[in-house]
């Protein structure tokens, strides 16, 4: 039987050899007679996990070495909080609203830090990301954030900008979440990325932080050590009990993603082109056909998340997942083995999730659904 | 080949016949085609798996329905600071100091609260539980902090206080990271309990906490909003993406626990019959030795973390790991099968940590092997 193909926002799909490989070490890893799950942290055998899990980490996304990699809990919505109680000093911060994730983000800020808005498209139901030339930079902000793909309303950040050449001299803090380990990322213009692991890197539960080390060692006084990043980092995230078992599945997809190849083109770059060339596809096929649209500025489309409507007879986009025609596509969807492509409750209509763990074939097989339901529905 | 047995403090042991069935499971739960780690966390499938597992363990430790229970992250390093941006009000806090474990708890509480030491038996390198009719409870603590269980130094407490009847009207806070699941808890004498996930639980990365509902809805407003037990409470544990594989497996340990039977004895109570009995069987061959000593007050020993030094030629406990006669005994442990002996650092010494998972013949087999080391290196 083939395995269906998952479209989940996140968790999501992991690559089954992956998977069949954990299986495989799930009582005994390596001969030590243990589960990686059971193993003392601090015992030789997982500590060769984690330094292999960093070290792979590093050379997939070519981390220069004045940057910390932190292994971390709470998620994308902990780091909220967490990157603000590290960076902000409680002075002012620079948010660029481009959807749902840095309007959460500049909410949760606005605890710890004198929140500036230095653009947003909300006013357009945020179908594009702000036009970096019009930010409008504090001069005195702690830090710039953006959410470098915005996994609900499949908004993404193509080019990190350049915060020096546009007048502000705050490092970028980006929320990569959702597509960490889909494309190379510009360090040069990074002052610190966070995000949860439950989409190309691991299981929910872990969270990967990069961090420049000039921007450790001022938290404020009531961050909890367990996310200071200093004291984290200091302990080569080991201040508390790590999420063991978490790391050492990010760490098998990391030695996958080393290994993938498209032609030439190796690791993240095979990736990347792997990734362009999927979300090409579907996009296409959304926009020549009738039935469906894609709302997002053709510059600013995610290539991890599409989201999607279908329109009504009237041809306006239906939003509620029990809308008939909705419904219909929802169970067509399942019966053809495409898993979990209804929408984000707050905006409704469908999303396509091609993260890294969707082959080709997987978007294949979703472009000819859409092909036929469109013919044989609309 | 016989697997060997696991000591470790925690992470630790689990179950062979839980890890074997989320090795089963672990490409197509129960033939949905995914993984439980591919599984968005509002689907239906997760969602089933999280209320069987919370169900579970109320049945498992009989909570009362005035509790709410949340699965969190950041283990009980991280509550250290959470529990009391929850419930201090900013506030004074009563301590009791029985170990390393509640020493730090009282230094991450010095944050966010005027903590105030309310017994300790640090002067005798905690080797017992302070008398509770002798502790000096504050009129006005927002709670009482106490670890239930000390996993360094082996101190348990077997009868929980009535604090009301000690003249205190706060509320018990335990941390029962290290005992949770071993035995009944008498929830009419406890306000808060917290523990990780990695001693008898599941695997690290998740964290447990019990929380009388009267308790929740006064967090500090610089508390993260992932972290503030009223915002879990009300989005049943799914504020953020909750560790989605850390909650699977601790269902199946939970499924596992309820099965247990000792003789008329089920769930718990088979667990905890069954722990007496391991403990008992460790102490009595530590005590009658003269090559062993245990130096915790017999009436506060641990269950479930047993920590012996070997005494040198002069009588005197050696700590280092490094001292030859120790060396020989960790070596010769673990070419018997008996892993993860070494005592915590900063103790030194051994420990032999005897978690629900450490079968009756685990115990049996390292009290034969001190009596043989005994009788070959004395």
């Amino acid at each position: 039987m083939q395995r269906p193909f998952n479209f989940s926002a996140g968790p999501a799909a992991i690559p089954l050899e992956v998977l069949e490989r954990a299986a495989s070490e799930m009582t005994n890893w390596h001969n030590t007679g243990m589960s990686v799950m059971e193993m003392s942290h601090r015992g030789q055998a997982f500590m060769s996990i984690l330094a292999k899990a960093q070290a792979d980490l590093r050379q997939l996304l070519a981390i220069p070495d004045h940057f910390k990699v932190l292994f971390m809990q709470g998620g994308g919505i902990a780091e909220n909080a967490i990157v603000p109680l590290n960076l902000s000093r409680g002075g002012e911060v620079d948010f660029v609203l481009s959807g749902t994730w840095s309007q959460k983000s500049l909410k949760e800020a606005g605890k710890y830090a004198h929140t500036h808005v230095a653009a947003s498209s909300e006013a357009t139901h945020f179908d594009h990301l702000p036009d970096p030339a019009q930010w409008q930079l504090s001069k005195s902000a702690a830090y710039v954030h953006l959410c470098s793909n915005e996994t609900i309303h499949g908004v993404e950040c193509h080019e990190l900008p350049d915060l020096n050449a546009l007048g502000s001299p705050a490092p970028l803090v980006i929320d990569f979440s959702s597509h960490v380990l889909s494309r190379p990322v510009d360090w040069s213009r990074v002052g610190l990325a966070f995000g949860g692991a439950q989409k190309n890197i691991g299981p929910a539960g872990l969270t990967l932080v990069v961090v420049r080390e000039d921007l450790l060692g001022q938290a404020l006084q009531v961050c909890p050590s367990a996310f200071n990043y200093e004291l984290v980092a200091k302990n080569d995230s080991m201040f508390n009990t790590p999420p063991t078992y978490g790391i050492y599945l990010a760490g098998l997809i990391f030695e996958w993603a080393l290994a993938q190849c498209e032609g030439h083109l190796a690791g993240i770059a095979a990736l990347e082109q792997r990734n362009i060339h999927k979300a090409q596809l579907l996009y296409d096929v959304i926009d020549r056909s009738e039935l469906y649209v894609n709302p997002v500025h053709v510059a600013n489309r995610s290539r991890m998340n599409v989201p999607f409507f279908l329109r009504g007879d009237d041809g306006k986009p239906l939003l509620e997942a029990t809308q008939p025609r909705n419904a219909a596509f929802l169970k067509a969807a399942e019966q053809s083995g495409l898993l979990q492509l209804k929408g984000h409750k707050s905006v409704g209509g469908m999303r396509a999730s091609i993260y890294n763990a969707m082959p080709m074939q997987g978007v294949q097989a979703l472009v000819s659904f859409l092909q036929d339901f469109e013919q044989h529905h609309a």
